[in-house]
């Protein structure tokens, strides 16, 4: 495996001091999924934090086994000689807490009850996950990140990193993000929530326990999200009006081709993710807002950032549109901030930024390498 | 009041002669629910068709009665006086076949079995709707529409009227539509669609005699199409990040007032609409291509018309964007026919055309004036 980290072994860590959450809920212990690429220098500067969105989790490069299909979701972006190079960097991905890829979550066992947690798992917010993060930092030894990178939900992360711990976040890397959701962008959610909150198989949460899984709100959800990941013109060159058969047969089954694509993406998913998980990221989404607490004025709430910035977006995102970038980068502008920028020329959507595209790894490759020549690796 | 069409009484007219529909299916009979208003002149030459789109009737303009609520679907757009002017005009409205307002539907009992049709009722296409319409004209003694109006997938029927019926068609109004939907518009009712077939009370069609309907699934359907006729920017101003109480709650009851807007919408509408029609309707649009006949050409589809053409659009339509009218307009003017096109600035996204508006309605009245002028009205 050529550029590849390799075979990769992930660790669970286990946290036993309390965390008050901001929903006012505090879990006794909770225990974060965790894979890690490269070395930590002895300086313990050239450390990278990769946070994840929505559906994502810990295993973002190499294979946990020689004849695994499909490497971590940012395979393409991380590895010896990559943008995002481990020869030079070390690199911590993670399962968020509220995850269902082995980090404490609603699948959890509550050692209180010895059942799944279910719906007395608590929301998490974005700011949380840093607290979580922040202390995955100390469990390292890393005082200070040399960058936190994220894309999407991940993206929220990073820029909230800035926020929360100015003096830790050397530089963040915000990519096809925005600073809050549209009443739009929580419309699409809200659906997604209700077809898994109204389906006969939820049980308010606590499915678990009656041996099923809202397979149906959970699929639905899934489709519905695809949608809103690539773009119009995306969808028209892959599938376009492709009919399955050729011919028009006037029934129910799959018609288009992009109907199959989406029922199997939807069947997939419905497969290994926990619903209750999906429910918790999308709330996180709709709940970032960090200038909320600064009057609603984002750029009161990034003036103390310490943090230099670099901004991606991409054309076709309409999920998280270039403009939805761009506020950030005004505000960060304003706030007197060092923030780079670059909006990427792509087809395919919010989806561009998990993708391989040689103008965006290039952008991505020479700020790390500014990175690289500032904490001497 | 004013201005308005007054009191209306619908009326039910029976076609006893069979049809044969796209889907290979024959209907021995069927009923069409209608409104006119206004009156038809002796030379049977001011009569303008109205269709309607996914969840539209027969019931246009007026009221039943004095205590209605609201008024016809497009009430601020047909009575004495207004763009479509009554006084002038004789305006027919109708329920299309399939649907669920007393036009035959798979709601209604067929006479075959004492038994609602349920999921034997056949897949109806836009052009067997022009064949039901056309037959609709021979009941008045109509031999040639003045106009045959409509908007989103009534703008289908109007251009698929010109194709069909040339020179029964004197002007076609094509408004907020699409010459053929995109890969994205498919996946979107592909997954309402899901939504309706995946409820476990759907009982693949033929809830009607399990005594329930598929609620949830029309819910989520309805939900999903209204962030469809909205804009971004439109919700962003209606509702924004509003709160229902002013502060974050961490659950999943109403917290933006989007989602009470959404929810109420879902509930509202899947309290009258058949789940059948809906599933009908959606695969109406997906089906729609007038070019596929003429290997995928629509200006050879177009050339044979002797309508002329008045297409409208939306700036901030996304579901049928400008670009898809404009589309419509290429493909007229390559075929060498009368088009005349507008495109209005609004942020109302798809329901802008049923919305009031001075430069729309405008334009509506002014081209209205022109088809008075040449019929002598």
């Amino acid at each position: 495996m050529t550029n590849s980290v390799g075979i990769v072994i992930p660790q669970k860590i286990a946290f036993e001091t309390p965390i008050a959450l901001s929903s006012g809920v505090t879990l006794p212990r909770y225990d974060l999924m965790v894979e890690t690429y490269g070395e930590l220098n002895a300086a313990k500067s050239n450390a990278i934090l990769i946070c994840h969105a929505l559906s994502g989790h810990h295993h973002v490069a190499g294979k946990h086994h020689e004849d695994d299909k499909a490497p971590g979701w940012w395979d393409t972006m991380i590895g010896p000689g990559k943008p995002i190079d481990t020869d030079r960097f070390f690199v911590i991905g993670l399962n968020n807490l509220g995850g269902c890829h082995g980090s404490t979550g609603p699948s959890s066992i509550d050692p209180a009850t010895n059942k799944p947690f279910g719906s007395t798992f608590p929301l998490v917010l974005v700011r949380d996950w840093v607290e979580t993060q922040a202390r995955l930092a100390d469990h390292f030894g890393i005082r200070q990140w040399a960058a936190v990178v994220g894309g999407s939900l991940g993206g929220m992360q990073a820029l909230r990193w800035t926020i929360t711990y100015p003096e830790r976040v050397r530089h963040a890397l915000v990519i096809a993000s925005a600073p809050k959701l549209t009443a739009q962008n929580i419309a699409f959610n809200d659906v997604a929530r209700q077809a898994i909150l109204t389906d006969p198989d939820f049980h308010g949460g606590d499915y678990y326990r009656h041996g099923v899984v809202p397979r149906r709100g959970l699929r639905l959800a899934r489709m519905l999200g695809h949608i809103t990941y690539l773009s119009d013109d995306g969808m028209g060159e892959k599938f376009g009006r492709m009919l399955r058969s050729g011919e028009y047969k006037y029934g129910f089954e799959v018609e288009f081709e992009i109907e199959s694509y989406l029922r199997y993406q939807g069947d997939k998913f419905s497969d290994y993710f926990d619903a209750n998980t999906y429910l918790l990221m999308t709330k996180a989404l709709d709940y970032f807002d960090p200038g909320r607490h600064y009057g609603g004025d984002l750029v009161a709430a990034l003036r103390d950032a310490l943090a230099k910035f670099l901004v991606i977006s991409f054309t076709s995102d309409w999920r998280f549109s270039p403009a939805r970038s761009r506020e950030i980068v005004k505000a960060l502008l304003d706030a007197k901030r060092d923030v780079s920028y670059a909006e990427i020329d792509s087809v395919h959507g919010h989806d561009a930024f998990l993708m391989e595209d040689a103008p965006y790894h290039n952008i991505m490759r020479a700020y790390l390498n500014r990175i690289a020549a500032e904490v001497n690796v």
